[in-house]
């Protein structure tokens, strides 16, 4: 039971994981992150970071990398959002 | 230091967690979606429900607890998409 369990939370991580590089590629295409929210991504990334930290505390090397590997691609949709939001201030 | 980190992982939690309430709201108040990612939020929902079970076999309520509360908020923001894609797909 035990090992199914930890087969089960691999593919949790990896689903989680891996979910975030279809939203990095559209926002790559399209520039376009007016629906994304700007406190989501710093609220993540910022839960991220302290995930990654609580990995490094614990030594789980599957904690750090899943979360630093997540923690890239949000960041990056997180800068994307930052520079529209910096464009559009300008604009106005 | 397990004592420490132990909050730190708590922290890292609320942070995941609550992340997807702006997100929310943000959808909720512009029924607009078209910068979020339809496979992200099939693959995000997909990992938090594996989580969630994951919490179960192991009879980890904060497992449980903050996969639950983040696949409802995730659950609403992907219902939000598909109701948008369908509406754009009856225009074309």
């Amino acid at each position: 039971m035990i090992q199914y369990s930890e087969y089960l939370g691999y593919v949790a991580a990896i689903l989680t994981t891996i979910a975030f590089i279809p939203q990095v590629i559209l926002v790559y295409k399209t520039k376009d992150t007016r629906s994304i929210s700007l406190p989501m991504f710093i609220l993540f990334c910022a839960g991220l970071l302290c995930w990654a930290l609580y990995g490094i505390l614990l030594f789980k090397i599957p904690i750090i990398t899943a979360n630093v590997v997540t923690l890239s691609l949000s960041g990056y949709i997180l800068y994307m959002k930052l520079i529209e939001k910096k464009r559009l201030s300008r604009k106005q």
